[in-house]
């Protein structure tokens, strides 16, 4: 897979180094040709690994000029050598592209609490270093992946003044994909010429509107982490109050269709499914009822099932601790009112499951509480999510 | 199936009304020989059958003298109908049994939001009245089932001064329980003699204890009661400081064991599992870490997989919300230690993954933070579950 149309200033790559089964591609490279302004959100978990506490560390500064990212293994729960693992990671890339090692940022998801095959990465490092191109970013995509069915791309393009500037998104991430962290891997690169400063506001909140209020399976992982970097090579700033305003749109839609492409691939899903909550006695509470509702195994096994079970729906909304009346309270799955004043809308039923036969669509709630609204994605849960994770060593 | 032992004063009975599929019984009735005391605990969902606020209602006196119970329709979400059917079935059993109606609770279960075939049920009223017998807990417990795979009983003997006394209990669960809730649907009969004003308490804190501290799946049903009667027949009273405490520790063993009963038939589950957590800063954080690992649904699959998975169990404690550092954190699966000081414990899978494949065993959590426990009762989510409730409409 190629993606065409490069990012200024940006480089990838993709190459098998042998972590995982031979054949896939599992180690990834990005560099910016000069050091970047970056950004970066990581997971909330307490239990983190290696590469999420160098990370971290090393992009407090603002700055990051290469991210090397593998998949096949987290390291994670791996004590004192994986950090060693990891620094020796960035090390092994820094001296490879002769910069400063504390530019090198290192990403890594897969099995938890396996040791990470440093050495097979350290030496496939030239290898990864020569194969770099601005059009290989569909590289980078697919050396990421674990449980995934496909690679994610999204790309926006706006105008700052006078000037086109891109804004690329890359992520992977099937399981393990739930807010209140940061959330999967991500990875964004624009040639737009933007502060730190500026980029870290725009992307927490980025996060928080997107990835933060989607769910595959309630889990988070050790590893997720997102990275915003701006090369500056189109010279366009997006320091007017306009053009961060429009910047920080742009960001959010890649990271809105990126998360959709989560969602969608969530581990066995074929439904992604946002929850609508409306009228609600404040944001907060709608946000609350949005979430419990995403994530109900009922609601989610009914979705799986293309079954138009309102009576799950409105039971998981009961539950989330926010005060409605039911006979207040109405429900459409798509444009099918299936509840209203207390009871189920007659003959509702079978239009609503011919809405549930579609890969992506609304369940709407009005609450008739106030006038808080939220969102929430969510997808089905099928017997193989069961299988992939009864049996997948994550 | 008999319950040999009556409990005195109470008479029980279970028929088929033509709710569920013929040959299948789906009502029930306890009664007493006088107005018993009674408490009772009811779901916390917004979203409450109309049997639910009924029984409510009535049982506001601490007086009960008859619950009808009825399987394979929950009578919620049937709007203002649904409590003319509640009422009307209560009516008609207060009628025959030549009581006060408001001596009288309803308890319904099975699917939302289809309106009561309440007339199936008033016309079997003379049959199951007649059919009243001491030993028929069994046929009572059969009758009330929905998804489980057997009926729930479980009893106490104890001794109030002189006097033997018993407690019987009664519970039906296998889908949505979960806590905050009263959970599921429990009666709970005694012949000691205890005011209403003492067994409140007791129940309160019995189910605290107990039906709290389980999940099979996360969900809360809109019926959810748990009912507690004393007959007073054995004159045996709870009114000292020492039988009160050997009686509210009685009940709490009867919904224990009646608990563990619902989890090892949590839908489609093969493992009851206790989740032990130690060492937290506080209990109440001890009960966030061991009720987010015990509802994570990567966890509950790799208990389906019998798959130790440390490493899916330490990253749902760490999004618990509780400081505790990796590095000072043990884990065990039965007596197995898997992990500590950070890393796995070496050649610990085989052994561990062999007490995995017990029906009931233990995780536990060292968090090296405080002195704060909690433990809280799960199972695994399987295949069965997705099949019973992508297809089965509750």
């Amino acid at each position: 897979m190629k993606d065409e149309t490069p990012v200024p200033g940006f480089r990838f790559a993709g190459i098998a180094s042998g972590i995982k089964k031979p054949g896939r591609t599992d180690l990834a490279l990005l560099t910016c040709d000069r050091p970047a302004a970056a950004a970066a959100v990581f997971t909330r978990n307490r239990v983190r690994a290696a590469p999420v506490e160098l990370a971290k560390n090393r992009l407090r500064a603002g700055r990051c000029q290469a991210i090397v990212a593998n998949s096949g293994n987290a390291n994670a729960c791996t004590g004192a050598q994986g950090m060693r693992d990891a620094l020796a990671t960035t090390l092994e890339v820094a001296q490879a592209l002769d910069i400063d090692t504390k530019l090198v940022a290192p990403a890594s998801t897969g099995v938890i609490g396996v040791p990470l095959p440093a050495e097979r990465i350290t030496r496939s490092v030239p290898a990864l270093v020569s194969s770099l191109a601005p059009e290989n970013a569909g590289e980078f995509a697919q050396a990421i992946l674990t449980t995934d069915r496909a690679p994610k791309i999204a790309r926006e393009q706006i105008s700052l003044g006078k000037t086109e500037v891109s804004i690329l998104g890359i992520a992977k991430g099937a399981g393990m994909f739930h807010p209140n962290m940061a959330t999967t891997l991500g990875f964004l690169m624009t040639d737009a010429d933007v502060p730190a400063a500026t980029l870290k506001p725009i992307l927490n909140r980025a996060v928080d509107e997107t990835f933060n209020r989607m769910t595959v399976d309630g889990d988070t992982s050790t590893n997720d982490a997102v990275f915003l970097l701006a090369s500056g090579a189109s010279a366009a700033s997006a320091t007017s109050a306009k053009n961060t305003r429009r910047f920080a749109q742009a960001v959010t839609a890649v990271l809105q269709a990126l998360g959709e492409m989560v969602v969608a691939d969530g581990e066995g899903a074929n439904h992604a499914v946002r929850i609508e909550v409306r009228q609600a006695p404040s944001d907060t509470h709608a946000l609350k009822v949005a979430k419990t509702v995403a994530t109900s195994s009922l609601v989610k096994t009914a979705i799986h099932g293309r079954d138009p079970n309102w009576g799950r729906i409105l039971a998981a909304a009961g539950r989330a601790g926010v005060a409605f009346d039911p006979n207040k309270t109405r429900m459409s799955i798509g444009a099918v009112e299936v509840f209203a004043r207390g009871t189920p809308t007659a003959n509702s039923e079978a239009d609503a499951a011919q809405v549930m036969n579609a890969p992506k669509y609304e369940i709407r709630l009005q609450l008739g509480a106030g006038t808080g609204r939220a969102h929430y994605w969510t997808c089905d849960l099928g017997h193989a999510y069961v299988t992939l994770n009864a049996d997948y060593r994550t």
